[in-house]
């Protein structure tokens, strides 16, 4: 049931039209006495036209609800995307009774092409007709675009419940302030706004920033965080255990979603989770992370099998990071494959069995010290296949 | 001939069989009374060892050969790389009665593994041997690894000669001080070392520095340019004639060189020429113009045929780079994909086709204006293939 497993929660799922494939493709999310909500959004400079309607009335507060369409991206599109996005969420808005600054937007699919707006006003009143309470799964399926399959997540501590789905399989990337992505998540515990903002902050954003498909980062990215109230439970504040419980449930849903979401990177047949310890800072340490990540020989040897330390050296060493070469050690695996800045010869008399075999495990972990700092951070990334290319070059605009 | 088309240099190349391949694995380029050497090096931290005594002797003055292996990178390779550098250099200076520290070395191939010193001594004197002013073609070939042929350019001003060759197909990015390859350029005209120095600065850096193929950067990359002064003309300074043809013959070369390793690039089908104009600063313009050419969804969409205007926003709008959305143009070939930040309905309906061809061309060029400012740049790039991924998921360590 995903978002809409905690309570105070309605959604659905439709088929438009908007998408050639004829898939679901517009789905509606409503928390019925919304207290609060939070948002990630993209850092793009050509932040899409929803993004930048729900940026603006995320700050403003009050907004309770969310229409996503896959299909159209509404970005790129001037001041006629923006007008698509302010009349698209008013029509839902008005369906449901709700301040048009209540509906927030999310558009994901082709860049530059308008929305499908007749098709979209058309479906409306069946959309906002079949919202329930057990929507949530048709509601991540009409997010989708090239995903194989919906990702939904929950998780439950004390009285609260924490539901969320996510959809997006390329153009991730962890250089920005979130991961390219739609995400939703949602809570019926009581948590009032600056709290929520807090939450989607301190728990939301370094997790979805973690995650790294190509290191492209689309103009749509927006991750929400709503908020019900409708559990019994006191009010979640810092400082309390309420606050613990609804931190860990979120912590779960977003550590479920990464990983779903990682699984089903375009092409992708491996999981690289990248540790990076020692640095002077954490950013310093992302550096690091993200130059082993989104190495295209890296990603490539993760592809062929091939445990390839001089790549990883490499990586490293490109980063830009400062740390002393000779403090470099890294693993993959529980195979040591860097000593002191070197390739032991250890590891090329007897390691590389071990490490062939780490490398080919599903999950493969590559763990970089690069020194004693205090600096440690993870990234989570795939392998490039064939599949990759073929996906983003036939993908046609 | 390459680099011996310029006067006073001898070359050659033999099979010492340090590779597993058995093709030419060792090269010697000497200048018969070498007045100047300047170089250009790696920024990556994890600099190999030839390149750290490389740079070093080119800073003390007085390098006028540079014995080359490919095989092994020697990178990575700890205190017995240095050593290995070292002991190989001062064998080949005593076979042509050089100071040792007149003797460079670059290495190429697979980081970690020691340099196969056996073979490398052993054929050092077959080597010295058969140094010749006809031997720039078998160096060239001594140098390459997967490169499918030998990169060779020359050029004649006035009474001056410049030559050159490179290797290199993958790994090479933009994003540091040179790209990632071996180069080596001769000139026969009488330049001072300061003044060579500033040559290879002002014209063979950002030469090469324009190059990206992978966003990778090695731990090897070298470009050197000897000077032999065997011409006859006057010496070679700034804001004299001699100064201006030597400085077009060198640009010749590079550029020539340039597009050699682009079209060679592992896996490349398209070459991609990206134009940045408009930037605050060039380095502003250098963000987008690599966002845009290591774009992995650009370079898919360039492989696929695909006109992608998206995709070309998207990078743009994620370079980090700072401009106002709106005043964002660009061009795929003469066709315009963004006006003022916008995918503009005339391209929808009646551009896609021509863009399309445009991206089905050998030489792709897309041009991006970001604004009124005085920054701009070039960057050549390359698609991204089957094969690219093909070539590095089975080169194995």
């Amino acid at each position: 049931m995903s978002v809409t497993f905690a309570r105070g929660f309605r959604a659905a799922g439709v088929t438009a039209g908007m998408k050639p494939s004829g898939r679901p493709d517009l789905g509606l999310l409503v928390a019925d006495e919304g207290r609060s909500a939070a948002g990630l959004f993209t850092t793009n400079a050509f932040a899409a036209a929803p993004v930048r309607l729900s940026r603006h009335r995320v700050a403003r507060g009050g907004a309770r609800a969310v229409l996503v369409n896959s299909g159209q991206a509404n970005a790129g599109t001037g001041l006629s995307g923006d007008n698509d996005a302010e009349r698209s969420t008013a029509a839902a808005a008005e369906l449901l009774g709700l301040e048009p600054d209540a509906m927030l937007a999310c558009s994901t699919g082709v860049i530059g092409e308008p929305l499908h707006m007749d098709q979209l006003l058309a479906a409306l009143p069946g959309l906002a007709g079949s919202l329930s309470p057990e929507g949530g799964e048709s509601f991540a399926e009409a997010i989708m675009t090239t995903d194989t399959k919906p990702k939904q997540a929950r998780a439950e501590r004390g009285p609260y419940r924490v539901g969320g789905c996510a959809k997006g399989v390329g153009m991730i990337a962890p250089d920005l302030h979130l991961a390219t992505m739609l995400a939703f998540v949602t809570t019926d515990a009581p948590v009032p706004s600056a709290e929520l903002r807090k939450l989607a902050a301190d728990v939301l954003e370094p997790k979805f920033e973690s995650l790294t498909v190509d290191g492209c980062t689309s103009t749509n990215d927006t991750v929400l965080l709503f908020a019900s109230g409708a559990a019994d439970g006191d009010l979640v504040v810092p400082g309390t255990s309420p606050w613990e419980d609804v931190s860990a449930a979120l912590d779960e849903v977003g550590t479920s979603l990464l990983l779903q979401l990682a699984a089903d990177a375009e092409g992708a047949g491996h999981v690289v989770l990248v540790e990076v310890s020692g640095a002077e800072s954490v950013s310093e340490a992302r550096m690091v992370a993200k130059a082993v990540a989104d190495s295209l020989l890296v990603k490539t040897a993760v592809f062929g099998g091939d445990p390839n330390p001089g790549r990883i050296l490499q990586a490293v060493g490109s980063s830009g990071a400062s740390f002393l070469p000779q403090l470099v050690d890294a693993f993959i695996g529980d195979v040591q494959v860097i000593a002191g800045g070197e390739i032991p010869a250890a590891y090329r008399e007897a390691g590389v069995e071990e490490a062939r075999a780490a490398v080919k495990e599903r999950e493969v972990v590559i763990g970089v010290s690069v020194g004693n700092g205090p600096g440690h951070t993870q990234v989570l990334g795939v392998d490039l296949s064939y599949d990759y290319v073929k996906i983003n070059a036939e993908y046609s605009t």
